[in-house]
């Protein structure tokens, strides 16, 4: 079994408006040290060993699914689980 | 200058109803290996340096702001970027 971390990132170029709302939000709290904020989704998925490969299958879901490759980059790292 | 990546996931308790429609979103694609998947939040905070202690404040910004501790779980990394 595989723990699969992904994490979505808006592409540098593509303005983050919710990212710029926590920026004011968090100045308004007397956070000025914060220059820049940037929001993006973090996945955890709980995959089975198949007869697929792995890589292909999560870069699979990735574009078809999980990020929209327009405007966002993604990454993932893989752990293998064991089970006891 | 500090490059701060926070990690918002909710408690293995609360239910993720956006995790389970992703998961039977996979498996109508044929993608029936994937058992779980969780969903949360992923934050890039540039951070200038400050007066204030670094690590209490991000403590401080995830509590108040980013994370609702309630129903989420929050961990943060720090990366210090050295400006050439």
């Amino acid at each position: 079994m595989y723990k699969v971390k992904v994490y979505v990132t808006l592409r540098e170029s593509v303005l983050d408006p919710q990212g710029s709302a926590v920026k004011s939000a968090l100045h308004s709290m007397t956070y000025n040290e914060v220059q820049d904020v940037r929001i993006g989704k973090y996945m955890e998925l709980t995959i089975e060993k198949s007869e697929r490969d792995l890589d292909e299958a999560i870069r699979e879901m990735c574009e078809k699914l999980l990020a929209n490759t327009v405007i966002e980059d993604y990454r993932y790292e893989v752990q293998e689980v064991v089970t006891k």
